[in-house]
């Protein structure tokens, strides 16, 4: 069985070693595939974000994810079934839903058994405690009932993913988030653009943080001269904006939750 | 079989998947979990904490652990075993000490067979070379007495933990890590604090670097408002400092193995 | 069987995460060593020497690698095989063929052919498309030849690596890479310093960005004082400077690409 591990922990510490530790103590066959624990810290939005793009790509098992700014306080622990029979495990505080709504959430059971956590539950690293001794218990085999008493999905805390706002012709976009190579993913999709005749080539106005850029419309970077600013649909289908052979978050001085407007030269 | 690996080597370079490399080339069937390769650049009481505070999470194996400034000069390579049947394999510079001590060193041999390291030793890494080699050699069934000659344990060399210095009241603590989140692990326990009525809620001041913040005793960041410096017993029992939503180290400008002064607000 | 797997994807995203998923959804028994995903963005040299240094290191399995600037455009995609029985896979821009070139490059193939690829080949992440697909079905057995067509060997993209230039004693070299320890690699080896008498303990001068440094040659960090600029034999064999307990790059403001110039002191 594999367990898919996402969080916010970053690799300088050991807190993602010891989470290994502790599923590979329980459940000494799962593999574990780590999705990213590179999540800005307490990001919750950007780790579901990140979490609903790369799950398609897992092989079907239990998905740990863990970005967690309540740890301690009275936020209810998850796990979750969705209808391709994956199950998430994390903190009822949005993260899970994107990624576990895409084939619909089929069960939901808060962590509540102490027979499936550690001994002693500390109030501040749930991840280790709590979470991977439930994903690596259902990773052996564990039924969901076991974990808890069951939960109403329609009753589970809820993320707000920022709406796209179209008005005469201009595009106030949100920036959703900044990957490594500076690339921005911004909150919409082709069938966002197209009806505004936005199509490869299409010359395109930039305003943020009270800059003007010129940029394109472009289907992959090696269209694009170095140095060019590119609006492009990204490799999870979202619309992004890249430059060239550089870093746009660094020259637009973007960061995460932003708006950026977005006009067509004409 | 399980091997742990723990380092300063960072994932910028092929070092850790170098070391990988010649595990699984000796062990094909060992389990790899990576600890953390995020401990700073010799920084080998951080690196010697890090580990006692992971083993035991970690299931029973080869606890491989390499920060070692001394590579190439005359400091001696070890492998250990304690009474919980846990090896530990890296350099004698206290490093693996504090976790092995924990169940008590059994055994200790020096790494001197040829036979059970690569070919040729470099004379920079033996993490690839030599620690690497002997840690897979013990995973697949090798025999501690194999690897070299024994050594007496109590020659060992051993690494100074800074001493919590407690006078009227006032506890002069030693920052002795900083994690990802910039939480401040102090030499410290809940032991040292209570006897000075130090509580859930006893309010702080804490003094370094010439500044003075007020702080809180809690009992998780969910207990106070964001912003607030709180004094908490972390998740491996020490007693850290932290802020609520945000950056601890960052705002006290606190590095590792600094004076931090704290005494109660009368 | 093992896939070895290098990039520039950096682990702030889940970009590797995804090709982890990607192959083990195709080839759920084998088994992922990461070199390393810290190659600086787009440096397809320091990326083809790291890993032609590694891969000896490795298990016989497939080896992965994607530092890849021309996504989208015309380079092609290859898999190659070496007289060792390893397999490569990864953009046909000079990256593979210092380590495939070890042991002879027997075969070389495009990879075009649509069964072994994801349904849909984004044009910006090839990474997750086409290579980690091709790299599993490989390491499931798949033979090279259903990959796609040959390619004549002698017609792949090379990349040229700098020359060094000895002149009047002086050595003008070039820095490749730096670790993560601020060691500089250099374009020469042992072989290309010994005829000019330099041996442990000659004394050098170091002339870079304008600015001069004294140096010595030493076997390991241990001989020198901390501090001391060295010249050594790296663990890789090639020739490094370094700073003992020090920062080498931040002290003599280098990056890679740079000549540093280097003199006997008489």
């Amino acid at each position: 069985m594999f367990v898919t591990f996402l969080s916010d922990f970053g690799l300088k510490d050991g807190f993602v070693g010891t989470c290994h530790g502790v599923i590979k103590k329980i459940a000494p066959e799962a593999q574990i595939i780590d999705i990213t624990h590179g999540i800005p810290a307490q990001a919750v939005l950007q780790g579901a974000l990140v979490l609903a793009n790369t799950v398609p790509f897992m092989p079907v098992g239990v998905h740990l994810a863990i970005v967690d700014p309540g740890v301690g306080g009275p936020r209810r622990s998850l796990a979750l079934q969705d209808g391709e029979g994956r199950y998430y495990v994390g903190p009822d505080n949005g993260l899970l839903l994107p990624a576990a709504s895409r084939a619909g959430v089929t069960a939901a059971h808060e962590l509540a058994n102490p027979a499936y956590a550690l001994q002693s539950i500390s109030r501040t690293f749930h991840g280790r405690d709590l979470f991977s001794p439930a994903a690596a218990h259902l990773a052996r085999g564990v039924s969901l009932d076991e974990l808890g008493p069951p939960l109403d999905p329609e009753f589970l805390v809820r993320i707000e993913v920022p709406l796209l706002d179209v008005r005469d012709g201009v595009i106030n976009a949100t920036s959703l988030y900044i990957d490594g190579f500076g690339n921005i993913a911004l909150n919409m999709t082709r069938d966002d653009v197209e009806p505004l005749g936005v199509v490869s080539g299409t010359r395109l106005e930039i305003e943020h943080a009270g800059e003007r850029y010129y940029a394109v419309m472009a289907r992959t970077f090696a269209d694009a001269r170095p140095g060019d600013v590119i609006l492009y649909e990204d490799s999870y289908k979202n619309m992004a904006l890249a430059i060239s052979r550089g870093n746009a978050a660094r020259m637009l001085h973007a960061a995460p939750g932003q708006e950026i407007r977005i006009s067509l030269v004409r």
